[in-house]
Order: structure tokens, then sequence, then C-alpha cells
């Protein structure tokens, strides 16, 4: 714990003060990979993620009318990259996620290991994609990767077939 | 055989004669069901899937620059449902298809059941999606329909899960 940078030096910066999770630090690595041209050098980590987080007065000012905003529709696919990536880091196994999103804002993902279809989600009000706190933000990817990984348990086979 | 309008009559109509498949004939009801103005209603069965048919030259014409024709999209999506809904069909089993495509005529279209992946095919080309003969669509989602049959033969359990 506490490598993430900007967030782990008191509550003052957020609500939650323990959150150098290993997805929250997959998440970072993974926004940070895609910053080609540097842009985002000088941003803490706290500042990469600070976008994931909505107030529930934020989400509810967000019509769902509309497409979703690209921005918005990036930091979903990360999100779920992240699941993706965190239970190949836990298992070996590549877990590919594959997504759709209907322009009005619902879809699903699915991630597959061989044979095995180890998580599904119905996505919904994919204009409001976002987490209360950055603790809610972390605590829901490791639930989906927790929850992955005991399907891969369970049916050890079918996910190396 | 020989249920399905315009195509059985001779081979004037078409180098193939024998084409009323099951699967030919699922995939003109799933377009017929999206008729809901009834603009295809004097339109013959051949007429209906004709678009699905690209000659080799016609293939090479078509660019594959710029995102996938819409046409073509749909008929993509007529053509995997299809598939989904013959294993359907076949196994009681529901097949539902995911698919995703960049819009540069690439993707990824998958079938699952339950917690079994029946089925995957990588997309590419899709702007030139097409078959030569209705009989080599008819072969190709046939082909499909049965190794995915054979897949959930082989786990049936996993399709029930």
């Amino acid at each position: 714990m506490g490598t993430l940078t900007g967030i782990t030096d008191g509550p003052a910066d957020n609500e939650d003060w323990d959150l150098a999770t290993p997805f929250l630090e997959c998440l970072v690595r993974l926004i940070r990979a895609q910053d080609t041209h540097g842009a985002w050098e000088g941003k803490s980590d706290a500042d990469l993620l600070a976008d994931f987080i909505l107030t529930k007065e934020q989400r509810r000012e967000i019509p769902i009318i509309g497409d979703p905003d690209p921005d918005v529709l990036w930091r979903l696919q990360n999100f779920y990259s992240c699941v993706g990536l965190v239970i190949e880091e836990r298992t070996g196994l590549l877990a590919s996620p594959i997504m759709t999103i209907s322009h009005e804002g619902f879809g699903r993902a699915l991630f597959t290991t061989g044979r095995l279809v180890v998580l599904w989600k119905t996505l919904r009000d994919v204009h409001r994609f976002g987490f209360e706190t950055l603790g809610k933000l972390s605590e829901s990817g490791t639930k989906m990767v927790e929850d992955a990984i005991a399907v891969i348990e369970t049916y050890p086979d079918m996910a190396r077939a």
C-alpha cells in the first residue's frame, strides 16, 4: 500500500486513504500507458483517477439523452480492461473483455478465458458511469476480479480449454 | 426442401438449386420479421438474400477505407443472429451473440450459452462481407451452427450452468 502518488497523503485529499489497491494501481498504469505524449506526466495518480468519481448530485445532472460522452466510454473501457488485466495478473490466464454499448447507454460486458465465461455485466446508464469514491471504484473492480477468479477456480479445465 | 420462394425454380435463378436449408429459411424469417411496413412483401426470398451475395470481382471493388456500410453491418448482424437462432432451434439453448466491430472493419463475434463459449469468430474486412453463392452462405452459417452444437455436446453441463 501507499505507492500511489497523491492519494495516500491524508484524508484531506480524499475520503478514502487506503487506496493503493492492486486494482487502482493497475488502472493508473493502464491510463499512463496511453499517455503517449506525456501530457499527464505532471498529474498525480489521484488526479488521473478523479474523473472516475461522481457524486450522487453530479450523476443526477448528467442527461441520459443523446450519445454517451466519448470520455465516459473511454473510462468505461479502461475500467473493464483493468478488470481483465488484474484477472490475468492473478491467474496467468488472459481474460478477454468484449463490450457492446448502444448509443442509448445500454450494453453488455463479457469476459471469457478459454471456453469459460468468467464474468458478464449488463451495462446501464453508461452516460453516468462513475463511482462515489475512489474506495468504491476499487471495491467494484476488485469484486469483479474476485468473482471471476472464483469461477475460474470452479472450472479450471474449461478456463484452459 | 423447396419451401423458399423463387430460388428453387431452377438453375437459371441461381447456380445453387437446393437452397431451402434450415439456415437460409431462418435467415429469411429473420429478415422478414424486420419488415414492419411490409415494404418487402412483394420480394421473393431469393431477392431478400441476394444482397448477401458478392462475386469475387464485386468484393474487390468495395473499398475497405472508411466506415463499413450500414447495410453491410445490418446483414452481418442478421447473419450472426441467425446462427444463434438456429443453434437455439436445434439445442433449445439460447446462444447469445455479442459482436464488436471497429470502424476499420475488424472485430469479434462471440456466442455463449450458460458458462460456455460455444463459438467465436474474428471478423475481418467487414466492408466486404458477403458470399459467392447462396449455397456458400448457407454452408458457412450451417458449419458455424454444427461447430457450436459439437461444443455444446462436449460440455453439456457448462452450457446449462
